[in-house]
């Protein structure tokens, strides 16, 4: 029996992957364990919950005892947040995680070589800033225009140092803008990539805060659980000594999305959409990234959608209830 | 008047600065304070010194009070003791750099936006982990292959979000392998590059720990101190948001720096280089970079010697007492 624990799993990605792993096991056995703040109100749980954060180390500290096979850390501030709230962020996206990789390090150490968890953290293809070349390719540098981006960075940098030593096996997985994504909008300030898609499918008008012609990087919440089954299946010695992947996803702008909204819902849908430039949001956005090259990830296994029209589809067939 | 702060202003590139900022100040009236555990014992001292760590925060603090409006951080673990103390290593040069950069931001919150310093901190091409290009350019990602070099980046990471957040002005510059080093061989893995130079010319044997053909990336400490005085004179908005800097270098062999000594010093001195394998330096050299295109560096004024032939006459006019 092999123990999974989700960091972050009260979260929209840390369901959609604890539902997964609840309807179709990695393996016969596997026992699942969220961690998070809150879970979610409706509905019964997809796994054992326990509420703590992950800023307290009493916290790691116990759950680390566990001694999980499988960590994934999905928990953070989302980016807007962590623009706004700079000290908030650096504790929760960074001091936090470095107190994890502590606490399980120090597990480690004490099991005297019969405990190493694989651990696979989700970063964000935030950690690029603007200029970019056409397509990202994997050795494009981090240069993050986002205090988000940098923490997740430096966390990419932190894990894969434990990884090398030999502590921890492990990966660290850039996601797309996970779109669309179910539920209320949050504080993230890809949040109307969403917006735009769900709120007009639930007859409700939505806000597109910058210009049609930005073009952005996506993949649908199905993939984002995908990829991090995915990553619990592989080999250490694929990952060559660098183990942090840009995932795969669908390059296309602002305008495309809505012509594909156009094209699979009609026009009275695509309509609920009004445009009201968001200076703030518009500054944040022009500095992520636009396309990717992600050879590594597709060579390894990694699968995403083929183009924005399949996302808008696996929303309603995964997460619409009108 | 203002205030030049330098941390790890004990040790042998931070001596080099002060000395080269006694001898021709920045600006009339620059006063140079130098923090450090240990200070050279011979001669007099270059600057007021300090005695303290930034492990400590009290320390830090005390320092930040006094308002800099320059500081260099070069402050660190070597690279082959944080791969051998990991726990030193991450205290060192992470924590510590952490607690560094809170202690100044809390200063300048305090301000109410009195003060604002310029922090200039040394970084490592060790951010740089192989498998590399033929050069390394100005956009190749961090894949560092030493805990040293995971080290260097994320603090890369951190005071360049501090700085696009205008909390400071700086720069992190990346060092190539400072090479003739006067003094003692220490624990730094690239110690014997300047060893197989310095210990010849002073009629002692050296070891060679790396097969000749090892092909790595030098300047000397003038040109570190010239790095580190040019950056304190450029105007922020020449970084365009990308404040980490490759400096210039000489891309060379060990054979061809052998080959430089002979040309300069004879067959005597050259005679003296004794080639002996170590596996766990080979291990960790063969991980870095070996040649770069600088081009930004280049472009914003900064320079270093254009061949090994020239760092060996650096080293004989500034150090060689023979």
């Amino acid at each position: 029996m092999r123990k999974i624990l989700i960091f972050g799993g009260g979260g929209m990605v840390g369901q959609k992957l604890a539902q997964s792993l609840a309807d179709n096991p990695l393996a016969a056995g596997d026992r699942v364990t969220l961690c998070d703040l809150h879970f979610p109100e409706n509905g019964a749980p997809v796994a054992e919950q326990i509420t703590g954060t992950v800023t307290n180390p009493a916290v790691l500290k116990r759950l680390a005892e566990t001694r999980p096979d499988i960590v994934y850390y999905l928990a953070a501030i989302v980016s807007g947040e962590a623009e706004r709230d700079f000290d908030l962020g650096w504790q929760v996206n960074m001091a936090a995680f470095q107190s994890f990789v502590d606490a399980f390090r120090a597990e480690v150490l004490a099991s005297g070589g019969d405990y190493k968890p694989k651990v696979i953290f989700t970063s964000s293809i935030a950690v690029f800033g603007a200029p970019f070349p056409e397509k990202i390719d994997d050795t494009f540098f981090h240069a993050p225009q986002t205090s988000y981006g940098a923490q997740k960075a430096m966390s990419e940098l932190l894990l894969t140092d434990h990884i090398r030593k030999g502590f921890f096996d492990g990966l660290s997985i850039r996601l797309p803008t996970i779109c669309v994504r179910p539920g209320k909008p949050n504080k993230a300030a890809s949040s109307f990539f969403s917006g735009i898609i769900r709120e007009p499918l639930n007859g409700v008008d939505a806000i597109l805060p910058v210009d049609p012609t930005t073009r952005h990087w996506h993949a649908s919440p199905r993939s984002a659980a995908g990829f991090l089954r995915h990553a619990a299946t592989l080999d250490q010695a694929v990952y060559e000594n660098r183990p942090a992947l840009n995932m795969p996803g669908v390059s296309c702008t602002v305008g495309e999305q809505i012509e594909a909204l156009w094209d699979l819902c009609g026009a009275d849908v695509a309509s609920r959409i009004h445009h009201e430039p968001d200076p703030e949001i518009e500054a944040i956005v022009k500095n992520w990234p636009r396309d990717f090259a992600p050879e590594r990830a597709i060579r390894l296994g990694f699968t995403a959608e083929k183009d924005f029209t399949e996302i808008i589809q696996v929303y309603l067939d995964d997460d619409f209830a009108g």
